[in-house]
């Protein structure tokens, strides 16, 4: 048996505090949806993603579930569960690693079995192992759009659709999808950074202590990763401790009418197309409230998440250079006054 | 078994009028043809589709019958079933999922019987599923032409003919093709638009309030979703009863001579080419008409379809730079003043 | 038993004489080659084309026959007819779908038989269930060129010859192709018009009370089709004798020498390359002149049928813009006056 | 049995006399190598080369051959031909159906006896019936580059060398092989051009009285085949002696070195880049004086064959917009004065 | 048994002192990453990367292990290792050769057991072959940019992680990949770039006498292989024990803050994006203190590796055409002056 | 048994002295690497090349080996040669023919004894064939370049290495590349060129007498091809006894640092990149001296090989207009004066 890697702990990442702070308010409500995080290689992005593996809370599910159903009644028609018992596991945390064909992350025909035994089974693929958890995608502006498209579809919809080699199946496939791309290699089409949640940017520190610093824990790191895991763990279990306290009160967050209404102008005012701004904006926020422990919607939770929730959905304006972050903040600052 | 999915309640859509009632009048009269919603991403043009299933009256089909066939007498040729009890069931909205393949949206081979009993036969794909009912693409205009093209000809024919793979099939395939599309993102041929019965296009509401009843509703929904659903299910009937009760009366609906003059005249003097253009206002304004319990198609049923039936039809023109509905309706104005 | 689809009837036709009269000739006498209608969607063609199938005298045919063979000494040497019983069975009127792979236009490897008998036995396409008949192609410029020459040297030649898959097949196709075209999407190369024997173009009609009479013979078609077709069937029937008759006279029409030097002058004087011009011509003439009852060919007849036969073997005239329908009147009224 | 059908005899086509010339010096000398037959459509050039059928004298080959070898010591080593006897068949002219694939041209694995006998066995395709034959490709300006080089590679050796599939196989492949091409599609390598033994140019006459003589012709055929093909069979049978004594003659025509620097000043002067131009044209005189019965080649034999046997391998000039053939013509004059 | 061929002995390499340095650092620590050799045809790039293999020292592995286990525990799953002997192998130098698929690369299903066992295997790759040594890639900018990713993906993580074919498997592949690249034929995307740990230059030499010395050695290896070898002998073997050597005491060498300091203000000063720069920069000269027998990293150590760890992170500077390894250097001065 | 094909006496051929003496060198030292002939289609490139077949000196193979093994112990593994027996067989001239597939190039997968005994077998293809000969590809600059790369990789390490199909096999494929190209019809990349050993331009003479002479041998080899080799045969013996000697002299001669010096200054002076000019340089001067029973490499052998050697390895100068070949005499006579 080969060991497990060891992911880098995330409470050890320096600086980087939007995308932490984002990461942590899609695990208190997955319905928030996919993560965009924008940056320059080498700014720690895949580190950040796969030590998410690390911090995120355990799920129940049904042992040996290929979908990682919570229960009997929720496991997909076509899988052949055969075990009742129901046990802890990680949150999965799915990388989708370059070169998987499309086969493998929608699932396919098991061709094992139709050569061996005549039957045309559906054998699940990425989208199904990603369940109630998280898909990861490096380079996501690298994708083909159809694909992106599909993943988004699927993720936004809770449910994968398979209509291929003379199959028609359908199961759950919920998951927050987590991109990471590099703006100056091409970008999404708005459509496209319309269907994600959020977004966040991520930039080397130009700090020189603070690059200091990540290089130390980097070296430490490296050099023996038991002694810093252990190291970093309570820090890790006080941001665990505090998503599952949020995941239970968030039911109970009120969203008075006046901050409906807030939502609805910090739209309007910034021009954003559709709805998906202003929904996502008061879903985000609310799972910000819960994870700071508060019963009731401030404007200071708007203003806390408005960035990552709208920014990406700003029309460019040819006659403001400022960047997408600041056009929000300021409208923020305005309307929220 | 994983519960079903609910949708929204098609009644408790806040505003999109037009499209509301273009669905309603290819739900009196499906011959009336596919339905074209254009509109940017977000806003709702996927929920309405989808809240069409829970609306659609159900339909009788004989048991197990592949393409809903109605009666025994109605089978294709090459389905196998067996029984002839007739059922009810819902309306089919079948879903294009995105990398669906073309096999199984026409039909193909059953490769599983040809390998284990050797028979060359036939597995329906997609416009089986969808006789009798709905088909919905999202972002029709990423499709390629020349699938668009092939579904439009079989919604058109109401049949589907394959050669393909050494079969020689056809089988009854009358469905309404509801697409949406987003301007912004290329637009279809000419031709291809014209094939469409009607077109309708949504906006996001840039009234606040009504921007925040979306967002209660929506919120509302996905708090509790049995209570949300039973608050709407009243509307939902009464419009189901409405459809119904037009179909019934559609035959009878009288067309006086005026009205066809009426039509022709609206068509020449917008300049649309072909009869199709008529002959689809003439039956969208008769379906009307049933809707609304009248027994003869008067100038008003005209004057409120003539934009759903005709503003697709309409040649660019470089002098007049109002949007496709307003020249309708200002033409609508002049002709039947 | 799915009931088999009604065509709307050839003669309820409003309009258009121009493509019914070409399609009328090459009843008469199939050798004429192929029709091109041209113009814009939704100008009735393929439900004149759909006519046809209605109209046309039934042929006699071996029974079971793959390719339609008038007898068995005519039959293919692969197919396996059994019987050599006579039955008269109606004109075949294939349509090729969108869609059709080129394995099932043109025929190809028998998988079946191959995969359970290891037989090479060879599958007949389209274009032998064509043969005696019409092949209907829907938008031809749609086509790849090679398909279209492919279909076109197989019209011409009377012969599929099918050189693949190991096989090495031949079989008499003798077809009239009709291909529907629309001039704005697209044109022919002048290389494959020229192989069209005939071509016509229809319009939309401008003139509102004929428009309004489309309306009514399409609702009155629509609301009951028995009754309809009752209606229409005495004047399709007309025509059919008309077409029988001429058949049986058509070998003794003369063209006397007058009427080859009037072919060959207006060839000449429109400039058209090549001999097929005169050729096409001679011989339409001859069918119409067999389909009105006369003995001998004249130059009404040559006048009638020049726009179909030499139209679209012009040049394009940069000084002339003119239609070439058009331009062909006017050097027959030169050259004939 | 399908009844074989009849070409238009060679004899019967009206002028066209450097094509008919051309084709008849190949039939006496196969090595002079392919024709290029350049000409609008509808100038006759299919029906030239199917009228070569009905003209060619027979060859004798081993019953049953695959590659029509003259004796069994030239049968292809893989060939199972079983019979020793010889029989007279008549000359092969293959013809490259549009859609032959390329395993069918120049053969491949058996699949059946794959499939069947487990052996590896190859099956031969057009290039092996063409042997000793003629291969017609209509429009082959139309194929891919890859393909015409090719054809001309096995053309020129005489030998098919398959490497693909696992085989390993090589037979004689000596043909003629007759291209025809329409200037105006777009033109050949002058690489292609120059592996083409000849080329010949088909207009359609602009005289009248001809041009009535083809449709007299042409209408004399169709009317009545068996009684046309009587008529000119005395004539065809004159050219095919005068071939066969031709052939018998050949090797003995002299070729004094006058002649041979004739050929080589010529090129020189038309300024024609390789040797081919020379080689090809001596030998094409050769043939020519032998088809006269001349036993010397003389200056007017190179006069008779130079623009075909050199117009096509001329380099564009742009300061001359003379034809090439004129410009043949006018440096045989100067060179040959 | 075919011999094995013999390489030129790295020590007998003529100057290209950056390429043989950086090769030596890669050998003390592997997990500087991958390193990029540019230069001309010609320059003896290839020769270089294959001398490496008589130069390296010698692995542990577990016998028949497919991806160089160390010990039994460190083996993948889906290996069928069946010994636990551990046996010494010369570091696999594993060479991608032109025209390898993407199978072989990465690994895929074993085809042979598919078809005669039924069992769906696994196939390892040129990728676990590699495992704990090094992948060669000549003229790796001329691979598709996927594929240098991919690679690039799996030499950081160590790990490849296969998921196609109805295969999910993951092993170890930690390996150096070298890639020699010719700045002539297209460049690499700035983010494959700076991926790689080091970059090295290569240049012929200019002097006469450098170039005899090359051409007379050359000339000498070709003469008589195995005199050669042994006279180079002795010098390999000093190379290959310092590389021993300074792995014994690598993680020892200490890293005081100062030296942490440089690096990152070395990065910030040359604008390289992200931390790769600093990470590779402190862990190359790391590796250089060990190799030359230093307990602690000084400034020299870092003048020493910064061009090769650092030239190929810069940004393109118009106003500076100096190159990028002149750059690097001057900052270096300026900066630890 | 279908007689083997005759090529053209090598040393009929009428001037080409250059390309004829770089191809006796080769054979002298096949070490020197591949040749490239220039030049027009029509100038004899492809008769030359399989002339050669006829020229050059048998070789020693194990009776059966696919590989043409000199001895059992430098056998392919995967080769199953059963016999020892040591036979003499022509030098191996193999053909690259158009349209030949990769894996029979490269070989692959033997799918017959796949099928039949289950075994994973490889298929030696081309490469194999051309073991210790020639392999020639008319018309190289129509290769793709990677397959041209490949080509010259083999060529250049003498060993072919497979990777694909699951098969991981290497064996010997020591050949000389002979390519021809049209340099009217693209170019090959300098780094292709570079990797040539030697290249050649032929041309078509421009002298009368010269053509007429080659005019002259061709028609007397097609007359009588047997008294045509029997007039060459001792002329080709010659040339073959010298290239034997030569061989067997090769190693002795002798390469004092002046000679050294020379090639080294010469490649400087002419700027050509990387080394592989002076070693190809020098090894190709040893084999004239060889060739020409010297035991000393001189300038003269330096000056009558320079231009074959180094004339495709220069730069393309924008101010210098002289051809390559002209430059690098010029050079020549200026360093060498």
């Amino acid at each position: 048996m080969r060991p497990t890697k060891q992911p880098f702990p995330f409470s050890a990442i320096v600086g980087q505090e939007a995308m932490k702070q984002a990461m942590i308010l899609t695990a208190v409500d997955p319905g928030i949806g996919g993560v965009l995080v924008f940056g320059d290689r080498g700014t720690g992005k895949s580190t950040a993603v796969r030590a998410l593996a690390g911090l995120l809370p355990p799920i129940a599910v049904v042992r040996g579930s290929p979908t990682n159903a919570a229960s009997p009644d929720e496991e997909a028609e076509w899988a052949e569960t055969t075990s009742d018992e129901i046990a802890e596991v990680p949150t999965p945390v799915i990388d989708l690693p370059l070169g998987a064909t499309e086969d493998r992350v929608v699932g396919a025909l098991d061709i094992e079995r139709a050569l061996t035994r005549g039957e045309k089974a559906f054998e699940p693929g990425l989208l199904a192992r990603a369940n109630r958890g998280y898909l990861y995608i490096d380079e996501v502006n690298l994708l083909e759009d159809h694909i992106v498209d599909l993943l988004l579809d699927v993720a936004q919809s809770g449910e994968n659709v398979i209509e291929r080699e003379g199959l028609s199946i359908r199961h759950d496939a919920r998951f927050v999808l987590v991109g990471s791309g590099n703006p100056e290699e091409g970008e999404l089409r708005p459509q496209l950074l319309d269907r994600f949640g959020l977004s966040v940017e991520v930039r080397s520190p130009s700090d020189i202590e603070e690059r200091i610093e990540v290089i130390r824990r980097r070296a430490g790191f490296e050099a023996d990763k038991s002694q810093f895991l252990n190291k970093w763990r309570a820090e890790d279990a006080k941001i665990r401790d505090a998503i599952l306290s949020a995941r239970s009160v968030l039911a109970d967050v009120q969203t008075p009418d006046d901050t409906l209404r807030d939502c609805a102008q910090l739209c309007v005012t910034l021009g954003s197309d559709g709805l998906r701004g202003e929904l996502t904006l008061l879903r985000t926020a609310k799972a910000m409230a819960a994870f700071e422990g508060a019963s009731v919607v401030t404007r200071d939770h708007l203003r806390a998440v408005a960035p990552m929730a709208l920014s990406h959905r700003l029309r460019r304006d040819p006659l403001d250079d400022a960047g997408s972050v600041t056009r929000v903040q300021r409208t923020v600052d305005d309307v929220l006054a």
